[in-house]
């Protein structure tokens, strides 16, 4: 149940693949030297399998606890977090303005991503401070900035999105939480929220909540959403902390898995009397919060696809090395028994479809980071502005797909390992439960699928991914160009070819035919995420192939990487066609169907 | 959270489908009339309903302790055995010479999938009763059944099967357990057992295990197994209870679900002194433990594929209900509010794709089921051949996909309720956890699909398969001439296109590329499965079609199943040419790869 970095892959997809030597050299970039982010990955590395993963099963087993109106983490907990902050990881990615260390997504990334494989349920705590920075940074006035920011960028203060009410789920429209303007242009926030990470703990001395709510004269619907600063306790001129703020944590859910991190139910105001309400500060101009909450929320949902990886990646490492140490039945060719069961096939093809999953998501986001960074820092106007119609474009499908690999990921961990897969001691299931979150929260798969479909292709008649679609057959030339990777060529082309036919039908249909071309969203994610991998795997041996071997890289570690490459397309993105005519099929048939459902 | 049989589904499948009629004009089956039938299937949805389902949370709840030695089962459970048994349950399907009710296997199919959707980790319990007495009526002397089979039958005691022993989980060869022959012809067991479901517990007076051990002279392997019926108390010659054995539980498995079914660690023999073992008898032949073990496991085998069914069909009840309550979000066309999340077009998609993997798998087995009646009691020798075939070659479709299926369906069922699903005390979870067990025990999916490639297809060169794709293609050529039901037939003969191209490549590849056909064995699993849903549902369309409207069932239903097997074929089955193609790519690029997994 220990935990290893994969520091060799992300070396080398970081450098070979999402091209950290480009970025490293963009303005504001330059001090991601290759030493500084060696070192940058070598310190994570060791806090995550030295720290945090060793918390994991303990968080797990513990759970969180209200007792007298206080939230109590498990044992460790408070000692991790602070030589988490201490060692200046909560803003490795954010601005050096504000306490942050400014590197490059594209490196912070990585380092997440062993966060979440060592513990997600300890991770999620930071990793909302992460969100609500950068929602800060964008929309708040200067005076909130001076107050708030460095204390959340440093992790000296906790942070949460308080989104979710109980009838307002995945509708944020039927949102009711109420804010009272007072004279001295603060706010009085009253109302229940639910499903809220880390809303209440004794990690830090102060929490900072982000709420939605609405104005006394607020549009219905989500124009009528503004966004709050609500603070556990108010804090004086002098930075110093003052009254505790009349909201509380009601109760803790009892959920199926990251039992480390308290979800709350929360209370704003209900401690009546002359207050009517917490003490809250309005986060830019009124009726922008759903604009201001999706700042928070895109950062959140990049950051729950590469939860997806690290999850995937920690439970791979468990049944890789079950697989090699447990001795079960005889070779299926030889005969000879005594074999390890990493050497019956079908437990190779588990192993490598897990590997070649986590692969294909973890080249995905990483290049996906890079983009991030080039959107933010390319000086070049035409180059920043198509990474960011990139990013835009591939944001639900690195949250989504991600996501959903990992739980097929998590799936094959537990099955590698047969009957001892079932017994919580041996750990793997807990990565099983951890992860049916991430489909859901920060939006689930469907909706993804939806943004997807409908802002992102639709709205645009399909134009940024018809661009990705010329960069893929440009990666596909070069597969046929190259020595050994022929057949992942012609393999990827049929997989573009899919892509392409689907996108025709959706634009084809979006308008008059939206609930066909609804109904066949997320096998469309699905399909977008495979034509991906397959792009982003093929890259990867692209670059292993060209790699001389004697250079930084084990010629085997190389092979393998082709090797694995190979695989996905073959035994993997093969369903692409599959997936078109799915896209098609599901969508026309559920929009058909009147009676089958009962 | 409460469970309603589906009785028409059920009437349907087994009159229209699965052949009631002419199972029931078999020899030896005669009592299976119709008036007889529907009155067992109502008391048994009535049982299920009002007294196992309302006991599954709270056995998920509660669990099962070790107190003083004794097993201690959830609050209910002992109550709700004896009603279960005293109904005649236990035996429903099982010989009426020794207390059972004698009903075919199509009949009781159905009974025991309420079982299952009502309260699994219950109907564990009886379940192995029935496995355990096919074995002993088929397998041991006349003295063991006259004093244990009317018990088992009855299910006035319980039974066990003790086959896993730690290094002893798939591969059975390594069991270590031994037996030492006793003069009186008994023998003395000792060892040590693990994962015993029921190895212990109050629920019955006493326990009847049946244990693989080894005879001192034993063969090496597999070939030097037997099996041995040992009591938990001594039986007297008049069949009252004597001594207690020397065999105990000596701990309980904490595990991911089915948490009201005790899964026991056992010590046979520990007590040492003179006894030196529990006292067992053995079943059958020395040596010869494997192929009686054999026959309880293909019991076992079609009621895990049951529990399948029966889970899948509880999640889907449970998520049909959530998606037509709760109200979230706007008509994705009309813009209009206050939609129930079934109007959203991705959530009918899921709701379509559990109930057409439902509705495919439970064709499929209860078809299956009357195989089995037909191998038994047809009179036609060739008939009973043909359905003797059918159902060993597709033993290892109905265990191992119906319940891989049921993971997707209780993975759907979560992603339905959104956050919620995610909170225990909704309730769906549990169905997740319970299933995820499903294809791992009495034997994984990987040893399925072994099977199935192996001892079913290699082994005959494809014979029986072949059979089985020419009545495929009958009702291909059925469903080309119905009105409206030609497209699903231009659908359905591409899936068995690709499952004739899986089927050559593994006919010319499994002598000499055994370890690539291997390596594509579980894709070649999932292909027959899903040309068998096509295949089925198929017969589900042509029977929707042809009957006449205002008969036994509502004109809606009738056209709603039309559109539950359209949707299959063209959202679902559709994958099944990438399957084919799957098969040949990951067996052959798993065989390749040498370095990839690290």
């Amino acid at each position: 149940m220990s935990y290893s970095a994969p520091i060799t892959d992300i070396r080398f997809l970081l450098n070979e693949v999402a091209g950290l030597g480009e970025i490293a050299r963009l303005p504001g970039c330059e001090e991601a030297t290759a030493d500084l982010v060696a070192a940058v990955l070598d310190e994570a590395a060791k806090f995550a399998a030295g720290v945090l993963a060793p918390l994991n099963a303990v968080g797990d087993r513990a759970g969180c606890r209200l007792e007298d109106g206080k939230v109590i983490t498990p044992a460790g907990w408070a000692e991790a977090y602070k030589a988490f902050a201490a060692g200046g990881w909560v803003g490795l990615g954010l601005s050096p303005d504000y306490g942050g260390q400014g590197l490059p997504k594209c490196v912070a990334t990585p380092v997440w991503e062993m966060w979440f494989s060592a513990n997600t349920a300890f991770t999620m705590l930071p990793q909302l401070n992460t969100g609500e920075a950068e929602a800060i940074l964008l929309a708040a006035s200067d005076e909130l900035k001076a107050t708030y920011l460095e204390k959340l960028v440093t992790g000296e203060w906790g942070g949460t999105m308080n989104l979710t009410e109980p009838q307002a789920g995945s509708d944020l429209a039927a949102i009711r939480c109420r804010a009272e303007p007072q004279a001295d242009g603060s706010y009085r926030i009253v109302g229940q929220k639910i499903f809220i990470s880390y809303g209440d703990h004794e990690l830090t001395p102060n929490i900072v909540h982000l709420v939605l709510a609405r104005l006394p004269d607020a549009p219905p619907g989500v124009k009528g959403i503004s966004m709050f600063l609500v603070p556990k306790y108010l804090v004086n001129a002098d930075g110093s902390l003052g009254a505790r703020n009349d909201l509380r944590c009601v109760g803790l859910e009892h959920k199926l898995g990251i039992h480390g991190s308290p979800t709350c139910a929360m209370s704003f105001g209900d401690n009546g009397g002359d207050s009517k309400g917490a003490a809250g500060w309005i986060v830019g101009e009124p009726n922008r919060g759903l604009e201001y909450m999706f700042i928070m929320m895109n950062e959140a949902r990049f950051g729950v696809g590469v939860q997806g990886i690290g999850i995937g990646e920690r439970a791979y490492q468990q049944a890789l090395a079950f697989a090699r140490e447990r001795v079960q039945g005889r070779d299926a060719v030889t005969g000879a028994v005594g074999q390890p069961i990493i050497n019956h096939p079908d437990v190779k093809r588990m192993l490598l479809t897990m590997r070649a999953r986590i692969m294909a998501a973890r080249a995905l986001a990483y290049t996906a980071a890079g983009w991030f960074d080039l959107a933010r820092h390319a000086p070049d106007q035409a180059a920043a502005d198509k990474a960011k119609r990139c990013v835009d474009l591939l944001m639900p499908v690195v949250k989504g797909w991600s996501t959903e690999l990992c739980q097929q990921v998590c799936y094959d961990a537990i099955q590698v390992h047969g009957g001892m897969g079932f017994v919580e001691e041996t750990g793997v299931a807990q990565h099983y439960r951890d992860a049916r979150i991430i489909t859901i929260y920060e939006g689930t798969t469907g909706i993804q699928a939806n943004d997807l479909v409908g802002r992102k292709v639709l709205r645009e008649n399909g134009a940024t991914l018809r661009e990705l679609i010329v960069d893929m057959r440009g990666v596909a030339a070069e597969l046929a160009a190259a020595e050994r990777l022929q057949s992942m060529a012609l393999r990827f082309e049929e997989d573009i070819a899919a892509l392409e036919r689907a996108l025709d039908w959706i634009l084809a249909n979006g308008r008059d035919r939206l609930a066909a071309v609804l109904a066949g969203a997320v096998p469309f994610l699905h399909l977008l995420g495979t034509v991906c991998g397959s792009w982003q795997l093929g890259r990867v041996a692209l670059a292993a192939a060209r790699s001389p071997r004697k250079d930084t890289y084990d010629p085997d570690y190389l092979r393998g990487l082709i090797e694995l490459a190979r695989f996905h397309a073959h035994a993997l993105a093969v369903q692409a066609p599959a997936l078109a005519a799915a896209i098609v099929g599901a969508g026309e048939t559920a929009a058909e169907s009147e009676f089958a459902l009962r």
